[in-house]
């Protein structure tokens, strides 16, 4: 069976998974963590076994290197060349790419191009993607962009109303992100449950970072971020939605620039920037129930702005018949999807309390006219499939 | 009867209507527009006949002055002293003003120094402030801000998901506007119907600049600008959301300074900006009719906006039982209504299409589970009312 290797490249770390195609059996999986760093770590599962060995690694390709190594050492492959393709996952497809696409050099230059709208995740992404052309010739390469996914979204919700020359000048429009987990949702949706639950979805991927989907026949038609991973959802540390007249307003009064700016939005805000204690949604809970009311506020924010945007997308989907949750709060906070949920018994939404406790994955109640799920996501899988049939084509 | 005069006062306008309280009948309403030009227009009706006379006014002092001697020439008042209270439409009331609140010195300094959050407004009402302060001595002024009726909106809705610092060093946060003209809709809606249609209503407030407040027994529990009026929906020049990474984004790449971005958003963008044709959607809905492409996309966009907030709102509100439509575009363009009623029918929201064509109160087809209204606004008699009640207390 043909062996793919799906790759997730990140400014400090390099996440990797190789599976059996199309049996989609995971082979090896693991992690390189704190690249850049004297105290890097490389973890890997192998039939069983964890591995695990901290070490200075100083880039991607040393990073690369440490994963081709290991592929050959741990048995899980005899022969580099068994690896036919390396999905790798790509920020920001920009209008190019509505496609997963086979890496050339001009796609690589593509790639290194759309930096101006995705400066911190699409050169990491082409490190990741040089890094395997070097130690990995004979596998080809493929990109798989998190934007694809959302190229079905159409103009009355992907056009921003700013004068149209910032959208044919600098692509200025609403692009989305976390494509592979919404597409991995609707596939689950869809191999688990009949039309009369899969063809009106709306997907709630909540991690540090966060968006909504709204999915129609399999296709995405609305999501919460935007032109850059920012806008939308309340997130760890992002702030989502403002009135833009926010922006030159702090400008002016902290005299700032426009980097200070963006570091404000992207890294000071958020669930950290309310409610002062932390990024991650369980140390927030848990200083809403020692008496925190800023951790409280920030939570009620949060639910508050995640129920905004699946009761709008109700509207876009024309109704609801399943809603999903996904990613590390998505899939493991009760409280959390309790929350969120309360405000949708006008659309028959009713939730099993138990079923909500155990992050079972069909937690509606019996009477619930809408199906509410918990999905564990999968977006390397999607990788590796997306891969395989481009490889296939 | 009392007679309570209600004023809104623009840059370059002064409207103001006279009415005997409580009946709240109009002894005579006026505008003197184009002030600050040698070519400016007071224009007036009073007991069914219109007056209009065009002449060079040089500030608000002497719009007042004409208007004080219209009043008295016209037989409107035979003394000054019959006019026992000035209303004043005042835009921003910050965190300060919750209420309807009687003007002194102190309170004239507040709407000064709320400037710096409200530049184009809050200077502006406080001209026609001084100057009828000056000219009707002894009539009680009273400022009514548009933000008052917001201030029921809960912190989960009014917050930013910004540092914490912001909102309690500058006061950052959803104000909400155009709170005299949901305000009415709320009285009629109440006045007309039983508690079946009173309970939990959305009012679209769509003139050129347009907002979406969901209104629940009564108060306000969103509204769909925020911290100015820029934010939420698209309107006549106002770009309402975009990712918030746009705007550095767009400061660097044309090296546009915050108060540039300021203008850019809005100025130059909503209808106009898209579609290159008009701010007016009017204009840009016959633009459409004549096979524009960029009119028919704005027009898209703009729907598309007022469906996600209505939406998002049912949640706010747990359901919902009344639809209105005010304001120029929504008490006249009944192809704007039928198109953003399109969307809900998973709400049963259903129009009567002769109705509508007609821009009757109740456009609802019979069997609609949603009432849907068009009620022309009445700004003017909110103050009129809200001057009554604090002058009464």
């Amino acid at each position: 069976m043909p062996k793919i290797l799906s790759v997730n490249a990140g400014s400090s770390s390099l996440k990797f998974k190789l599976y059996a195609m199309p049996a989609e059996t995971v082979i090896i999986s693991g992690l390189v963590d704190r690249i850049g760093h004297s105290d890097a770590v490389f973890t890997y599962n192998y039939q069983g076994t964890h591995y695990k060995k901290a070490l200075a690694v100083q880039n991607h390709t040393e990073a690369v290197q440490l994963v081709t190594d290991a592929l050959l050492a741990s048995g899980a492959v005899r022969d580099k060349q068994e690896i036919v393709g390396i999905g790798h996952r790509v920020a920001h497809g920009g209008r190019e790419y509505t496609q997963t696409t086979k890496i050339t050099p001009v796609v690589q230059q593509k790639i290194a191009d759309l930096a101006t709208i995705s400066p911190l995740h699409n050169p990491v992404n082409l490190l990741g993607i040089e890094a395997f052309e070097k130690l990995l010739p004979s596998a080809s390469e493929v990109a798989v962009f998190d934007t694809s996914f959302h190229s079905t979204i159409p103009p009355k919700a992907y056009m921003y109303a700013l004068p149209f020359e910032y959208y044919a000048k600098y692509g200025i429009r609403r692009y989305g992100f976390h494509g592979q987990s919404h597409q991995y949702i609707y596939s689950e949706v869809n191999r688990r449950y009949d039309q009369d639950f899969s063809r009106k979805i709306i997907s709630c991927h909540l991690g540090n970072g966060a968006s909504v989907c709204a999915i129609r026949d399999g296709k995405s038609v609305n999501t919460s971020m935007g032109f850059t991973p920012l806008a939308g959802l309340v997130m760890g540390t992002r702030s989502g939605d403002v009135d833009p007249n926010v922006l030159p307003f702090i400008a002016e009064k902290e005299n700032f620039s426009a980097a200070d700016i963006r570091q404000l939005l992207n890294h000071q805000s958020g669930l950290l920037g309310i409610s002062g204690v932390s990024n991650d949604v369980r140390d927030v809970l848990q200083a809403e129930a020692d008496g925190n009311d800023r951790a409280k506020l920030a939570l009620q924010i949060y639910v508050h702005q995640i129920q905004s945007y699946i009761a709008a997308y109700t509207a876009d989907l024309g109704g609801l018949q399943t809603l999903v949750f996904t990613a590390g709060v998505g899939e493991h906070s009760a409280p959390i999807r309790e929350r969120v949920c309360a405000a949708f018994g006008y659309l028959g939404v009713k939730i099993d309390a138990e079923a909500n406790q155990d992050n079972d994955l069909d937690i509606s109640a019996a009477d619930s006219r809408v199906k509410v799920l918990v999905i564990p996501t999968n977006e390397e899988l999607v990788i590796a499939r997306e891969t395989e049939k481009v490889l296939d084509s």
